[in-house]
């Protein structure tokens, strides 16, 4: 099919064809195709023109549509059918409810959605791929976080807009708010701010409080190392490991990684202070070329394309070019080069930890989602995939109860189960 | 059934009653008592057992079931079954949604849940019949106004817990997350604070901001009002109508009457720093036994039960007695006095307003709820009531939908349609 053709020689991706209908001089076909931008699809809509007895007779936006009236909506755990319902879960007989709360505080974790419930605060200040686009522009992505929350974990999660740049007015505002959640998801802030409010609403809440893009994307990088470290028969604990850029997610595999027990972790960013904190907690500080000639294993969380050039690949390196959508080193160029391994983001998909992470610290009340917490739930990730698979399927429910119950678990072993 | 004399004496209300075994020398039931705490229950349950040849097998709290683990759930509105639907509502789709809103910040209504998202927003300084009993008690209070949201509006509402008691600092916290929500519902806010929060929220944002303890409940009463007066041959606009209590809702109801034209309105209170504003805006101010020698209607609002004494009762007098949940005078003995009409709080269903108050609203996206779409609201309920009846069936969705067209109508005639 020539459609087909034009649409690859774009570097758009082809999606379902269903044929429509089947007529005497022509067939009707809905074609799915995804491209990059608008730009990109204008591009490849013209290449499809230009094979000449090709006619475009309608255009649908399928992610648009999908967006359409939002992705999440609140509803009632159980149906109120008549007045009877309507007097059990609201006046008079909420009264009683309520009472029994004031009381006894703890019983809202029983009797209302609290330890079910996860506020997703973001101010949109450093949106993946986006950047500083604001709070209101990144509803679409907390909604898509929310509904995974809900997909793999069962978790009733609310995107929370903080309209603020002011680090200080953003902590109080979530301290003012924190009775309405179980967990505090934290999520898009820009750096240093981001470890500033992490830092106060932990020490402030005496519950899971968890950026998840330093320490879910941690967790689910160093399960794929460790897998990938298996792949290539390499001592993780044994090897060199280097991050290079040490940004939210960076820092926060360097740290992870030396708590799993990597040896040896080399850092590397243009931000000096940056490398400070993360040397002061144990690791080596290093100029990228040094960090690529020592190390056995390499991540890079950068945002920007192409920072590692293949005649810095060592032969049998293990590399993770993690920035999307586009890596610091193509997969295919690294192995060329000589890596024993290479894979990019896109491999690394952080679906697969937050949700189990704060739905196993909320399951035993935990009052927070501890570095061991996260080591657990790293190893049960690798331990779960399939022999040559780097991680898990996402789309897997299994999978997440697994990884819940090991984060519980080691929440429990901790002591902390019921400190929430 | 001796059971039910028993339960019928103490007060208690019987409920369902299922026969689950006949046996040859017993019969096991299963019996709905509704008492109104644990220690009426107790005397309902004693005086059964004191019947002797009664033997009680089991207890179950249904309010108490219908409550565990909480009332709500935020769900996916679509069902993400493959990795496909996965890349549409998350990343890499995602992103293109989030720049259109970058763009043309107003596509937020089309693209997120943003107008069907309401934040129920208390710090439970004020709840019903339990007083100032904080924000964490209050939350299955707000649960089970968010179920009616749902089940009568379709809109998805979230409780949100703000633990302060200083009116300023509740206003920062509002307006720093009012970004996340379509509409502001405030609740459960004692006065005189309420006041100040409603004014400064409606003066700095730009979408609907209502406390419904006041206009909800203000609207759903005037509607009342209108249909007693067509029951017992009154012409509202010509009647004096008087408002004893100027709490959240007295106050509201005195205003909502002034602006649907009642000509002569009387207020009391002791507070009367609370007179003065509603006296400064055109009701007069009475003591209780004039405002009853006075007035054609009369409306309670105090929370102090038996304050009308039955001898104050004018022959021919309508009397609300709204307190809850119980009355400033038992309208039978109201009834029984001379009062041409009587009704208590009970029958005055607060559900029937804020949810179709806030969907007009946003269904047009106006940028606030304004006197003349609750008077919409008022009419239109209290024309939908059945013939005898004060107002419509909360339970029927049709209802709440007129209500609604009412509202939006209103809020189109009055230029307000796309100013949020």
């Amino acid at each position: 099919m020539r459609v087909a053709q034009a649409v690859a020689e774009h570097g758009a991706l082809l999606g379902d064809i269903r044929t429509e209908r089947i007529l005497e001089t022509f067939t009707i076909r809905d074609v799915t195709i995804e491209t990059s931008d608008e730009e990109h699809l204008t591009r490849v809509l013209a290449s499809i023109h230009a094979l000449g007895d090709i006619e475009i007779l309608e255009r649908q936006d399928l992610v648009m549509a999908a967006h359409q009236g939002g992705k999440l909506e609140v509803r009632s755990r159980r149906p109120v059918k008549d007045i009877n319902d309507l007097r059990y879960v609201y006046t008079p007989g909420v009264a009683r409810v309520s009472r029994a709360i004031q009381r006894e505080p703890q019983r809202a974790w029983e009797l209302t959605g609290l330890g079910n419930m996860v506020g997703i605060f973001t101010n949109g200040t450093r949106v993946l791929g986006l950047g500083d686009i604001g709070p209101l522009a990144s509803l679409p992505v907390m909604e898509g976080k929310a509904v995974l929350y809900q997909q793999f974990a069962g978790l009733s999660a609310v995107p929370m807009l903080v309209d603020t740049k002011d680090p200080q007015q953003f902590v109080e505002t979530v301290v003012t708010l924190s009775k309405s959640f179980g967990g505090i998801h934290l999520e898009d802030i820009r750096i240093p701010d981001c470890f500033f409010i992490e830092d106060e609403l932990k020490r402030r809440l005496q519950k899971p409080v968890m950026h998840d893009d330093q320490h879910g994307t941690a967790t689910v990088a160093l399960a794929a190392v460790i897998n990938a470290c298996m792949m290539t028969g390499m001592d993780l604990k044994q090897a060199k490991l280097g991050q290079i850029g040490l940004g939210a997610a960076g820092g926060a595999i360097a740290r992870l990684a030396m708590a799993y027990g990597a040896s040896q972790v080399f850092v590397s960013d243009l931000n000096e202070a940056a490398v400070a904190q993360v040397v002061k907690d144990g690791a080596h500080g290093a100029d990228l070329a040094t960090l690529m000639k020592e190390c056995d294993i390499v991540l890079a969380a950068t945002g920007k394309p192409g920072l590692i050039k293949p005649g810095l690949v060592r032969k049998g390196q293990v590399i993770f070019a993690l920035s999307n959508p586009d890596p610091e080193i193509d997969p295919q160029a690294a192995r060329d080069a000589g890596a024993a391994f290479a894979s990019d983001g896109r491999t690394v998909n952080n679906a697969l930890g937050f949700p189990s992470l704060f739905r196993g610290a909320l399951s035993v009340r935990s009052r927070s989602i501890t570095r061991e917490m996260m080591l657990a739930a790293a190893e049960k990730l690798a331990a779960l995939a399939e022999p040559g698979s780097l991680l898990p399927d996402p789309l897997d429910r299994r999978i997440h109860e697994q990884v819940t119950d090991a984060v519980a678990q080691k929440a429990t072993e901790q002591g902390l189960a019921g400190t929430a």
